[in-house]
């Protein structure tokens, strides 16, 4: 693992790390946030997937989660939402491809060899963090927006016992009906959509729910609503009665300024979980 | 005036505008974070001036400021940093020319046309501001980071009476005795350094002082210290016993993580010289 920087961040440390990844097959980089309270101990973690054409970068500096991560003693991961590099296959298009992983393991070509984002976060880098930073985690939740709001809730459904709780900014809540998926979803998987069924939080929400408490977020004046499909996610979380709370934001849009807005609520709900 | 875009914002609006300026003779973009209490009424105004290299949008994103100015009914203006445009002068170095105006009025060759932003952030922008918006310009206050808080600093002490409070984030303190200031104005105000006085804050904390209260960050680990020369301010306050409060903060950088980390107190500070 490679030191990327480092700076004091609300009396933490804000760091950027590089490593080579199994899962991936290539190099990533990644955001923590350290809190203080993480100098006389390990502290709970909570994890930020981002969305489309971002990095690790994007919601370290934009989404304003540090300030509520150090008022409750909880460290932040800030993962890559693709593999990168010249010799990792990509597409024109800002929705696939690099910056554009999806959180699934591909199977198809050219991307299956690298784009392997499912694992990556559920498996080669809580392993690497658990063997770096002192980080308790049994002590896990996960968040994320649009696309990664999608990924946090379906691995948060795939994986009972381990992340104690599970919110979302405007996640991508039905991707095997819209065109923020399916497309993506046949060129990552392949056409059957049998192997979608994991990667579809409203499917997954029918069928198993989560064990734990849900929060989703959703601005009303979203330009991608038709894209995003929370209506299909919520009635799904009201037919299963979800241990859950979903919002409908008056008057917010899909920018980090509707996501900033409310980290201050995901942090509070998060941390009831991960302290309570 | 245009609206370049405006997003919903803790419960506010983040708006984005741009403007011809008599003052620098040529378009102006700017950032105005409205909180919801101007529905209502006007409401005071907290000026964030940006360093070198920054546009409007920089703090406006990173800084984490909208938060608590929601929290105290608080309007946030974020200037740009210089003229911009392929007719205004500019120089190769990061710390000259455009994204760097230092905030004076150049009279020299090739800057004087269009390098005149202490009339745009003294006059010509709250003007408009006072035209345009819901704002109480007679509760005013201002702040900024590095370049940007010589300017907070430099323009309160020279308009006693039109802010309530000044802080600056690692601000170029006494940039008449620095690299980062003698070249700068050499090049736009001349060789004369008589010229320089008021647009060095430590030379006029020494002169005059400011009317109100001050509060100063300083990261102790900033990677520019030699060139921003905190101790000669915080001597030249002691020395004239202004009311106010010089922090050096163990272990911070000049990062906009550092900023971030102290923006709350900022507000605070800033809000009891508003609202108090």
């Amino acid at each position: 693992m490679k030191t990327v920087s480092e700076n004091r961040c609300f009396g933490g440390v804000q760091g950027v790390y590089s490593h080579s990844s199994d899962a991936t097959g290539g190099e990533m980089t990644f955001g923590l946030f350290l809190p203080e309270e993480s100098q006389f101990g390990p502290v709970p973690v909570l994890w930020y997937l981002s969305g489309l054409t971002c990095t690790h970068e994007n919601a370290m500096v934009k989404a304003g989660a540090q300030a509520w991560a150090a008022d409750h003693g909880i460290a932040l991961v800030f993962p890559d939402t693709s593999p990168r590099g010249a010799d990792v296959a990509d597409d024109d298009a800002y929705d696939l491809g690099q910056g554009a992983g999806f959180y699934v393991n591909a199977t198809e070509a050219p991307w299956a060899p690298h784009f392997r984002m499912w694992d990556y976060v559920a498996q080669d880098l809580p392993t690497l963090l658990a063997a770096q930073f002192p980080l308790d985690m049994e002590r896990q939740a996960i968040t994320g927006h649009s696309m990664g709001g999608h990924g946090a809730l379906t691995l948060a459904m795939a994986h009972p016992g381990r992340y104690r709780s599970v919110s979302a900014f405007a996640p991508i809540a039905h991707p095997a009906a819209s065109d923020w998926g399916r497309k993506q979803l046949t060129a990552y998987l392949g056409a059957d959509e049998t192997a979608w069924a994991r990667h579809d939080a409203t499917l997954q929400m029918r069928a198993t729910g989560f064990d734990g408490p849900v929060l989703i977020d959703q601005g009303a004046d979203d330009q991608f609503l038709d894209l995003l499909q929370p209506e299909a996610l919520a009635q799904a979380m009201a037919a299963r009665r979800q241990d859950g709370t979903f919002r409908m934001q008056k008057g917010y849009d899909h920018s980090y300024f509707f996501v900033a807005s409310f980290m201050e609520d995901h942090l509070d709900f998060h941390a009831e979980a991960l302290n309570g």
